[in-house]
């Protein structure tokens, strides 16, 4: 089993109604990974700066993470920093600091290149592109996106969809770039670009799973206590794509269904405190515990 | 079994993004009522002017709808008129002309008065408590209400709430009554006040109902083709009620659970058309056929 996450790795800074943190560690690569690291070892590709805490890549290996593909360059780390509101589906991003980020052309290790499931999270299209070419015959792509790379580089991002098999999106997302406004239709259009799977995250209201003849609807974890909204959906990622590299299994619409729904409880943990910090000592029996709550919310 | 629903039979003038319709049959109580007919006779009380349409009637009467409640005065139905966005859970009323509405004062045929279950649909606050001190031991009381009652009559409302069993809101009323942004602990609070259960409607995104120790959620029907929303809310209500009546159940969770779904089944049909077209000639078996394709669409 092998996984290949290509994402960023940052310093956050974050105000929501629950309070300010400066410079915590967080990144779609970083939250990515940890949740997979739950289910199997995933590899980590990004690039950090001479300021990023040491301690943080001792968690990554502690964790069973593969931090070959992970670069030190000299310079500041990826630095971002957004507002939440009142409502946590409600962000403003304040400033993105790309630094050691800019200039970054990763090369996969070789054993990189044999992953079985490879995932993009959120980066320059370009560079995705540039990772899937480096990358042989894996047996399931995963990309997710943003709006800024869905308005400024379109052409890229769906030549890329048309390669992935499972593309992650919320429905701001989605309904920009298929320019539908009902989520349905919206998925279903983008299903005929490539993909077998369209999966729409939609923050405290769950998700939805659209496949060529199917749909699967998972409830979001009725949680109380929202901290810190970061990194849910790369969370939801990292528990999916993780769950499936530890079952082998690629496309059967069963495994399909219950790697969602762990994506949605690894979701769940981690905005119960800010940045990473509820992923640091989760026990498994915790996770399998809410993935049966998860079946009892929508029995009957 | 008997189940008495007090509510708006009334005329709406709706722009939508599929069509504009001039004063069609609505209100509250007419979705309800025709939802709840798939399961029961339920026996309506509301009011309309002479120029109520006689079709109408006769096709409650049809349906088994009991319309003795149903007066018919001299004067103008009640009518309101309202757009919808792009977006089918944004509406602006435009204007809502109350008409024989103004001086409603129902008296209940005495063996209404003997009701099972009753439900108080969106109408006045100040209504909605003279029709409880006319009924004698319900099993079940129901109610609904909106923002402009929130806002306008806090006092009454509450009053109400301690006095019924299930309390129907879609999210923005849940916040403004609890003054709680997290749509969890808005129902829990809300639960202090008396409920047993608080059905949280959130149009597209589905439902939540809320018990003293239990959660269920249910996902909205994936519909590509949503016409006109309006109805949805009460249709889901009288889905709901109806079942209960016709099951004879009324606090068990299974059935709560049971009768959500069918709520949510009722409310995914009446969108598909403009008014209550939908529920004119709607064959039990499709609606048995969805409440099935609802288990399958969270199954897993």
């Amino acid at each position: 089993m092998s996984l290949v996450i290509v994402g960023s790795v940052a310093f956050d800074t974050l105000e929501t109604p629950h309070g300010r943190r400066e410079k915590i560690v967080g990144g779609s690569g970083t939250y990515c990974s940890l949740a997979a690291s739950f289910f199997t070892q995933p590899k980590i590709v990004a690039v950090v700066g001479d300021d990023f805490p040491e301690e943080t890549i001792e968690l990554f290996k502690s964790r069973g993470i593969d931090v070959r593909g992970l670069e030190i360059q000299p310079g500041k780390t990826f630095h971002w920093e957004a507002r939440y509101g009142d409502d946590p589906n409600q962000r403003t991003t304040i400033k993105t600091e790309l630094n050691v980020f800019k200039d970054f052309r990763p090369q996969l290790p070789p054993d990189y290149r044999q992953a079985d499931i490879v995932f993009l999270a959120n980066i320059d299209p370009d560079l995705q592109e540039d990772i899937l070419s480096q990358v042989q015959k894996p047996k399931l792509i995963a990309m997710d996106t943003i709006n800024l790379w869905i308005k400024t580089k379109p052409g890229p991002l769906l030549r890329i969809l048309e390669k992935v098999n499972v593309y992650f999106a919320n429905d701001e997302e989605i309904k920009l770039l298929s320019k539908e406004q009902n989520l349905i239709k919206a998925g279903k259009k983008l299903l005929e670009r490539g993909p077998t799977f369209i999966v729409i995250k939609k923050g405290e209201h769950g998700a939805l799973v659209l496949g060529k003849d199917s749909v699967f609807g998972i409830l979001a974890y009725p949680c109380e206590k929202v901290i810190d909204p970061t990194g849910a959906g790369d969370s939801f990622a990292g528990g999916f794509l993780g769950y499936l590299d530890k079952v082998k299994a690629f496309d059967k619409e069963g495994e399909i269904r219950k790697a969602s729904v762990y994506g949605s409880v690894l979701a769940s943990f981690i905005i119960e405190d800010f940045g990473i910090n509820r992923f640091k000592s989760l026990p498994l029996k915790d996770i399998e515990n809410r993935f049966f709550q998860f079946k009892k919310l929508v029995s009957f």
